[in-house]
């Protein structure tokens, strides 16, 4: 049963993915975790968006075991479950991989996606950081595993609830959520803001930040105990 | 009655934002004001454009308190309201708050918009001017109240006629109007000769804008007694 | 009868206009002349695209009379008919005025628009001229008949049928053509370029421009007596 | 018969140019070559996309004979026909050729595309070069041959097969690939990496380019015997 609500959601996800503007040709993935059994939805590799259905979604657990599914998972699965291993008790239970254009920008940089204004805060409560760049033998071992694992070494004094997304060097983002219609928002508005910071460096390139109360402020005002946007 | 025309200009002019290009997500919010009877109407928070009905704008009086409505209103709505305080007697009759990415990058980066060229001058008599960065009291305050304490402090010599839109620094930009159908236009506008200024700053960064008199020609070419552009 | 042609020629094209991604908002227009009549049609001013007709174009004489239509004609009529009194023997019966972005981004900055590669030399022999800029006087006094008189000075030394447009300084670009069609096309291959060579400088400040050699051979392999780009 | 298919996948791969984003107005065209018989088929010059029919793609053999066709082919066909004469036997069977505007921006400014990532890396893999400034003698003799020639001698150590695109100085890219499907691909590919490229210049000029293992591990991942993306 649960396998057919994440198989769908992970469908639905990935079907939204092209119509967002955050995947060209198909440089991009989603997948849904169901908590409760271990199990995990992603799409299959190489696939269309338009020739997706909810029935060639592929079903693994954490071990990266393939539960369901005759076609071949996404190449960067072992990244995604990765992540669901370190931070699936702290509520993460979708995970987006895209090469958003302007997310790309930065992560090709080597840079931090600076927090430059409101837009940034309502979603990320910080910088979204780059990893660093992947040893020789990270890349020539299981390298999507690897790729999970740089990601997880730069979050060691950071919180994956609130800064919700992060910039593989050289290669793009990853974003993540407590759904899969929240891990694909993240996505997107990692794309606007980095499109946001782009603009405003090319004004300015000395720009480090928005203050530290402005900040805070705007992700409070959205997410949490004392949060006051949306309808309750 | 005059209810029923604020809701439903309201409700259309919060509709037609996702489709001119000037609102990702639900970041942006359109607001409309009865000077007669001081009642306002203004887009509920958090809640899909496509999901909005004339019905569900939230109605408002100018001290705030909610006259009709099922939903919270927007949470910038205290920044709507102290706008009109303000400016109600000068015309002011509808406000507009986006984060649309290129007049934000001038919010971000702390700079007026500069008036330079016609495009900018048909619409604007001067450059757009970001406000001062708030304090921590004032965030931490009655915060989005003191957003409009600043944009109006900012405003002391300045014409909110001639100038219809300002950039809230590390937030983003409020246009107004004289209905709601002209605040979405000096948004739209707002946003376009954003654009053209980046570009134009890309290309020569001294630029500091068009003479004083092609500004005035182009501004009173379509503002006031003597306008000649257009239908009479 | 020839009315009725350049009636509908001109309708056309304005319709054109916001599809092309030339024109945001209402900035921009097409005239189309009847070279035997010395008559041409010309949008009317500040009415939306799509509320044009044949039959509310508006029909003038080149001494500026009007010699059919309700409404009143384009603000920017004058600056047309200046273009048809000093060209109209060479061949241009249609100009078009746009603010499209790119362009604009030239003008504002007061730089010619340099010949970077074959795309511009297929279309414009060489850089695509800015103004100087107005004067007071100019300004003050019969000003679009003024901006026609800075465009036609500019082009002492240039031939317009191989430069077939012009950037009159701090406000946007005018181009021209043997046709309706054509000077649609002129305007939005300068609009292309224009967005190429923003990025070309970009990536390096110091360009000029590509060979001699290299624009003349692109320019005359569609152009003139030896072209042989098309189907004959 | 394979007349037939190579006529209707050169007309499906030329229709599909603009819907890509890879053509403006009649900047781009596509030829396929059925390599047993040494026939390949090629869009008419300066034809409307809409325009285009099975019919009336243009056949001619690699000595640059037409076989069938009432219509001139593109200007560009002695280029493509080169590209044949030296890559068909390394499986080079369909060529490409737009003006994207991206990829024309590094033709312009004269700079190789570098390789900053892994959505380039899994296309190209190393830095897609640009060609020499064609001289006098050649530009003024047989043009679009020699044209075909200065891309040939940029290749002399560098692999079509690893490499499939390249941007002609001054002018604009050519890709090909092992079906039309690919090549329009590659060129897809192409126009996204040039953009991701200016995008990461702009934050940081000094960019060199993503470690030799990232680049090898990403594009043998997706090539060659021991690739592992997509379904086998």
């Amino acid at each position: 049963m649960n396998y057919q609500a994440i198989r769908e959601a992970c469908y639905e996800a990935n079907r939204k993915l092209p119509a967002t503007g955050l995947v060209d040709l198909t440089f991009g993935n989603v997948s849904v975790l169901d908590p409760d059994s271990g199990i995990f939805a992603i799409k299959p590799s190489g696939v269309d968006y338009d020739a997706l259905t909810p029935e060639n979604m592929v079903l693994l657990d954490l071990d990266g075991r393939i539960v369901e599914g005759e076609l071949r998972p996404s190449s960067d699965t072992p990244t995604h479950r990765r992540l669901y291993c370190a931070w699936a008790d702290q509520g993460v239970v979708s995970v987006v991989h895209t090469h958003s254009r302007n997310a790309v920008a930065f992560a090709q940089s080597g840079r931090d996606l600076p927090c430059l204004g409101t837009t940034h805060c309502d979603y990320f409560n910080g910088p979204v950081p780059v990893t660093r760049i992947m040893s020789v033998n990270e890349v020539d071992g299981d390298y999507e595993w690897e790729t999970g694992n740089v990601i997880v070494e730069r979050f060691a004094d950071l919180d994956p609830t609130e800064i919700p997304a992060i910039l593989v060097q050289h290669h793009g983002p990853f974003a993540w959520g407590t759904s899969a219609n929240k891990s694909v928002e993240n996505a997107r508005a990692l794309e606007i803001v980095a499109d946001m910071a782009l603009k405003s460096l090319a004004l300015n390139p000395d720009l480090t930040g928005a203050p530290d109360h402005l900040r805070n402020k705007h992700f409070f005002r959205k997410h949490g105990a004392s949060a006051y946007y949306g309808q309750r």
